[in-house]
């Protein structure tokens, strides 16, 4: 219930049952057509997984697989068994390479993988916005003076545009450091039972090379099922800039506040209204904004403690991350549209910042 | 989709949105009622607040209210528009006295407290089973000698009886936390917009009173609406618990690999099977169990974090708990359920435990 | 450097390193003389290891126990190392039963025991005296109004007698929270190697209960080693009490703006002063505690995390605890300490509150 | 006194309280001098200032400068009312100079600065030492094969290269991170009370660039007080990194246990040892990697909790970073340092891993 509320339209959508069914499909596609063109699996392999798969998803499958998942302990073996199953009606050969030489990990991960990709857009055109509406504010408000302050108490005075481009220097930092974790996370996983695509024999190379071509991602040197300092690295990026959008909401509602009421922030109609007061606004947008920036510290924790996970593939540490991650990246969005939505419809109160500076009218050092 | 593995069908239950809308339902009903008795409703308020609210649930308005919640902040502000649309075909004058006196936090927060009553009901029930069981185990036990390990190393021998008996000693202890944290933590929310339940005059207290005969719930001397501590503890007292499952389930995992083999626990047929190997059983019930282990204390510290909230209702810090507690009673359920099922069906192999006391033979003090 | 601003001296006095030392001491002549009560030890041992012991503190010793610590991974072996030295100089008869019978967490586990004893009873006072100066504070402003402020905007007028009893409310709470768990975690911990006490024989009962008894500490029906629940919950309930702590800070914090100067705080002669505006003052002791509010949920996070130790002792969990726990005692001490001398000197403007309402003149529901 | 075994030598030296003054010296001295060398202070302060601070440092004016922090709020005010003093005895003129145009956080900030600079090159290179080690094993163990582990059951074989090179994967990544971590934070802070250098007219990008120049950091276009990301990202980049440590760690103590033995760690004479087996060696430098992996997530996470600090200062969240980034830093260089001693010693059994697989004797997928 509280998803379009606290996450954003388009996170819900990149992680939804659908859209993650609709990726493992993916996944399973391009699987056996790369078997197919590896030789490996006959010829016509990849249509029929595809026709097969054009059962999925639906809503009475999903629930099997989501209960089945019970037992076998991840959602891939119940997919894969359903999947093969319809291919199988049509192809028994076909069928026998279903997710031939991967293992449940390898598809998990991918289509985790996929997900970040999407989410890392995302979030780098929320950002844009972001970065465009403070760029705007810079350019306006060179001259806008209000009091500095530091520890909640009354300073001396700054510029407004030195505000925003405080906030804004943040903001082109984090671009940065989406773009360098989205190269180190999005890569291929795929590895076999323990990271050798050992059923595969001399093809596995091959095979690996025609799965990322065709799901547009770089092959990496090495598996990496129990390796996962770069997918953590993007929810440690997320938490970050998720860091520095509730710096900037807490700003701005200090500045919203009744007896400060230096900014407003225009709100659609009936937003954050009360029955009783009509032109009361509650800070809506601020509020998903804080309580992100609250609950990404322990979300980015959970997935760095997760890290140690044994051997080739762990117990207990992978799982840690199935609902965690997708939860920062949720939130991450929520945030980010919250902001966006703030500082575009910012409005500055000129006289507000003068009267509040002659009210105090004194300088401090310190 | 992760929901039947990681959670546990009860806890889902009881945090459902359907079973939310239902409590949301039940509060409102209440309040009106306890309004008519006070003498502040019309009679026939209670009743026509019953009639109004059988719309409820119903898939569409859910999907509007959480709709509408984007903009309100809340889903209480929706929920309570369209409850009181349905009163007023009904009943104009009832409907004038839907939520009257009560703020959006008094509806939610209680709601909460009546999930949470839930919620430690089933972790008690979910305790006994499993004390139950380590009962079991410490009698069998008590001369069952197996090594004891230290550092992840073999030392003097131990009985698994005393293993059983230590870990039943947490879960007792948890059983008192849990009574405890329930005395505190569950009990009526209902302050009015500030707490001082102003729009109610002097018929405050009465509404209050009467309120909390009809939810079963115990009214405090004052509101807590920014004094989270009792509910907050409720999270800490399932993190503590959690850490004790994770603490078993870390001893019995590493009694369970190949090369120890000293327990097994018998799965349902095909449950953490593999289409190569039938024999093999991956221990699943033991991955869900860690998984909760490595996620509570960032979901625990998110709750702690969000203490901070300011003044009579906080900006951010009240919304960062909307999903992490629910989470974090979910992740606790599926641990108790996983640990339960493990222990219940838990073998001890004698012979493995004595084959490898002897290929080490001997005794270690430190 | 830090330790005088933000942990207060009582907590640095408990937690030095010449303290622990002290305690250390403390156990090592307790279980010699309870070697000799249970007339496993010769006469005489207690009194030859408390010779020996009056060596100790001493700062060369220290150092060179801190250097050892690195091979041996605790302190606890070469301090038994060096404190048999001592006592073989004088009695080589009761040196062999100097530590005899005990784990080296045996002793480091109650030395935390006898830590957290002085820290609950620290914790118990300065909460005494926070209520006291909150009773007072309900006491004389019943009729003291100023606005209600939600989401950070003004709302329906509150008292600031109620404000005072909320904060009450919880601080009575954390009071029966630390006794409960004082009441749990403060009990000897004595199990040998593996928990089984097996080198004292049939005498490992009389010797724990002789040891509990001259320590003052109760002793439990089994060892605790790996069963780390009771010493967490107390730093869970530390951290809930420094939530609360945190957002009666951050209230304070909001009144005492420029802007609002609801509320002041005297400071001592110069602190918080600046050296161009002597008048100004700058909140440090609310700076304590809301800094001590951000890092409480994450120590109590890594407590949480660590309870996941291996069989009968494990590897690293325990290790977790060492720096973690006492870190968040001190922080705890350093708020308590700060939120009493805020409390003590407020001083409330009710003219401020007065204007500041007017200046609103309305009133919010919801 | 844990602080040679849990954090190593080298880290307890960057952030000794010597160090720490002597660094602030280093900026105040830099400082003087670029005040000079713009004209704004006099010819021969940044002497005056060089010879008024080879007072420091000195234990009896470190213990005034830490008591009279608890008033100030921060330790640089002391230090500088100090400092000044000791210029004044000998030059009226430089002593008005002394920090001048700074405020506390420029002096606070950019000596964490510096620490920050020594430990990711201690970092870099100790990661260096690791890396070594790992190529070592990839080349000697191409063909040394065991049994893949996943979920902690026995899987089809793997290579210990394989194992090897998967951790390497992973470090070779961490040495970019730390690269791009220090390109981003390793800048000066500069900005006096609120980031406008007001009090040096404009003077103050001049003053900026000697000040910059003279202590080998670049100056960014605008200062960071309240923005704080990339100091936080070095702090998750060193969480990452002994997330991937506590892994190896994890690895290594499995293969370590008694019932499998397939690898050893050589310990330095009578390191890990007890007093009644004295081959039996506790792997002390693991459990060091293994208790840093369980606390590095929640000081990370506090850090980024610290992150919402409020306008042009903040109220709490910068005091909370002052001992949580030392005690992440130290903790690293003490995971750091375990885990190279660690790898330098392996000691592989390749009999025993054969034995292992074959008392297994199966072949798993999934």
């Amino acid at each position: 219930l509280l998803a379009p509320l606290l996450h954003g339209g388009e996170a819900e959508r990149i992680f939804s049952s659908e859209s993650q069914l609709a990726a493992m499909v993916r996944f399973e596609v391009a699987l056996a057509t790369a078997l197919e063109d590896a030789g490996v699996a006959p010829s016509g392999t990849g249509e029929a997984c595809e026709r097969g798969a054009a059962e999925f998803p639906d809503g009475e499958q999903l629930e099997r697989i989501a209960q089945d998942a019970r037992a076998s302990g991840n959602l891939a073996i119940p997919f894969v068994k359903l999947l093969t199953a319809h291919v199988r009606v049509r192809s028994g050969d076909s069928a026998d390479f279903i997710h031939y030489g991967a293992t449940s990990q390898d598809l998990l991960d991918t289509v985790v993988v996929l997900q970040m990709q999407q989410v890392l857009s995302l979030a780098s055109s929320e950002i844009s916005r972001i970065c465009t509406a403070l760029v705007t504010l810079v350019e306006q408000h060179r001259e806008t003076v209000l009091a500095g302050r530091t520890w909640l108490q009354q300073g001396p005075p700054v510029t407004f545009a030195l505000k925003a481009a405080q906030w804004l220097s943040s903001m082109l930092r984090h671009l940065e450091r989406l773009a360098a974790s989205q190269e180190r996370a999005c890569v291929l996983q795929f590895g076999g039972a323990v990271g050798t695509l050992a059923s595969l024999g001399d093809k596995g190379p091959a095979v690996a090379r025609a799965l990322g071509e065709r799901l547009g991602l770089p092959v990496p040197e090495i598996p990496w099922h129990t390796q996962r300092d770069a997918l953590v690295e993007v929810g440690t990026v997320l938490a970050l800039l998720v860091g520095t959008l509730g710096k900037i909401a807490r700003d701005l509602a200090l500045l919203l506040q009744n007896e400060v009421a230096e900014v407003q922030i225009a709100s659609p109609a009936g937003a954050g209204g009360s029955s009783t007061m009509p032109h009361k606004r509650n800070p809506v947008s601020l509020a998903v904004v804080l309580s992100a920036a609250v609950r990404a510290p322990g979300l980015a924790s959970t997935l760095l403690s997760a890290m140690v996970q044994e051997q080739e593939r762990g117990l207990g540490g992978w799982h840690a991350e199935w609902e965690t991650l997708p939860e920062l990246c949720r939130i991450t969005a929520g945030a980010l549209e919250g902001m966006a939505t703030a500082l575009e419809t910012l409005q500055i109160d000129r006289e507000a910042m003068r009267r509040n500076r002659n009210a105090s009218g004194e300088l401090v050092k310190q």
